[in-house]
């Protein structure tokens, strides 16, 4: 074990939090989905109009045989991006947070680590105000979070972090701000036989700790940027560990070949990075239905699309019309943006 | 399209087996799972004795509230070995006698592919008996095949081989020298809940031509060797391309930290290759099964271990019983290895 990895466990082992793990332990295992559609609508919060109907009408034709639309099973694969499209991304995406902090604290509490210049500037507040940060400079803090861990003791620190972690303009926990239409239609769409992914740039392992209990998603079928994971045998009992060589998630429609091996016919994002999803789907020669989410109600949460830095949406919006984007316009089609109950808690003990 | 791609499309294009195509499609969509557990008896192919009460003991206790060994199903995952493990890979993968077979199919057809070295030596004859290959001298046949189409058409390649392609020392097709017992097992463990999973070195996409219809698998649990897949996208329209560049699958254990996220409970295999999978089990804090297949049926299949060049079984046999490997003695456990009913075509449009 590295010294980093020591002070992780210091930090965020299972004795400092052991009474809320205890507690939530069992809830979290059994979690179900986040969202149950009530009875005759499949999509309560989606308002009446053309998009909403294309949805329904498209995953109905999925399942007709004899329909031109009808689908087998295996080639109902739906994929979705997760931030800004199925989480809230603004005014920086949660597991940039989630970084910062994780950083801060070990160095706060290594003198060593603390040494490293990215723990320098975390430390020194470089990245306290997230909205003013270049992504690309981000990258290093991203990195410094990673390696010399179990893949399960990581996922642990994540949970943890997550659990209790709060947005810096709502108040709410990052947890919380799921959008609730897509818990619907992420449900509609598995009662109908499809298989739902997600597919983010983030790290695939906080991603996995919060897959299942919030959208009924295990971890095997999420897509991220990863590691370089070794394997490590002692007395025969083996532990995959993440090292801290980054395996960034460049393309996202060459990681759903690699991990899906089947072409999408829904694909659903909100920003430029997610068209490759979009456009592998229009490549089918089925009725396919590419989605994104434009960011409109400044009240409700945040109204932001081509200036938004850390994942801009330019060449969605001008390609929309031609390539048959299914255009979700958050103001209007959204009747609701956060679910009526907080999410299930994360903290699981893994395995 | 590169010169060798167009050969392939000319070789194997739609137009070629139009008519088989056809008559495959529907069925091959619809596909069920190949074996269906007898009434009362979910393992009726394997002999009673103490690996299979303790096969059946296992799936029980994890399916049963408040006993120690229940897993909640996000933990019930087993991952299994192909060849030798779950079809008959004796006496050479039937990988390597597809990837001769293309080879030298390109290689008549083309003159221009023909001069570059591998394809003289598959054209002169020094692979047609694989028996005698050193499996390291292989892989640039292997490496050969890859390459320069979309993965949809390359599965659909592959397809269209396994689905004629006989074994040279059974006369039977290789796609019906799938295990029986194996068959019945992954039933009950999905019957019980069970994510299951396919772990081979060999290449994904072509394990994904056959995963569905052969073992009710579909191809987004299917971990292999694969390529560094590449986008391709005009018109708005994308297409998923298997470069030449190979990413070899080197570790079964980290492979299934990158793809699955979650450790395995059941592992599968037959070789020293798959002893990774089998210690990541047993790391676990939890119950496990890792069980090797012992090939010592020379009569009704082949009995081979120490000496198999391919894929040889040295430390598994000596480790198995410090490490509780439940070993599977094909001679004595298994009541019979073939299915009594041939496997369902394989041929399907894609997407």
């Amino acid at each position: 074990m590295t010294r980093r990895a020591m002070v992780r466990s210091v930090l965020f082992g299972a004795a400092a939090l052991g009474m809320a793990a205890a507690r939530f332990d069992t809830a979290a295992q059994e979690a179900t989905p986040a969202a149950t559609p009530a009875y005759g609508d499949p999509l309560p919060s989606w308002a009446d109009g053309p998009l909403k109907q294309r949805m329904l009408a498209y995953v109905a034709d999925s399942v007709t045989k004899g329909h031109p639309g009808y689908l087998p099973p295996n080639q109902r694969v739906a994929t979705f991006d997760i931030d800004g499209t199925l989480v809230c991304e603004y005014p920086a995406p949660m597991q940039a947070y989630f970084a910062v902090d994780m950083v801060r604290q070990i160095g706060e509490a290594d003198a060593e680590s603390a040494r490293a210049p990215v723990f320098q500037r975390v430390l020194a507040g470089e990245f306290d105000d997230l909205t003013t940060v270049e992504p690309p400079g981000f990258l290093e803090v991203f990195d410094a979070v990673n390696g010399d861990m179990t893949q399960q003791r990581f996922v642990a620190f994540a949970r943890r972090w997550l659990q209790f972690a709060i947005h810096p303009v709502t108040g709410k926990r990052f947890i919380d701000m799921v959008y609730q239409p897509q818990l619907e239609w992420l449900a509609h769409l598995r009662a109908n036989g499809f298989a739902t992914f997600l597919v983010s740039a983030g790290s695939v392992d906080v991603v996995r700790a919060y897959s299942l209990p919030l959208f009924d998603i295990p971890t095997w079928r999420v897509i991220g940027t990863s590691y370089d994971y070794e394997f490590a045998v002692s007395g025969g009992k083996g532990q995959v560990v993440g090292t801290s060589q980054v395996v960034a998630l460049t393309n996202k429609a060459s990681a759903i070949g690699l991990h899906v091996g089947e072409r999408p016919v829904i694909a659903v994002g909100n920003s430029d990075a997610d068209l490759p999803m979009l456009q592998y789907a229009n490549g089918a020669p089925t009725p396919v239905l590419p989605m994104l989410v434009h960011h409109t109600d400044a009240e409700r949460e945040f109204a932001y699309d081509r200036d938004y830095s850390w994942s801009p949406l330019v060449a969605g919006l001008s390609d929309a019309q031609a390539f048959g984007f299914g255009m979700i316009d958050m103001k209007t089609d959204w009747l609701r943006i956060w679910p009526e109950e907080p999410s299930p808690p994360l903290l699981a003990s893994g395995n």
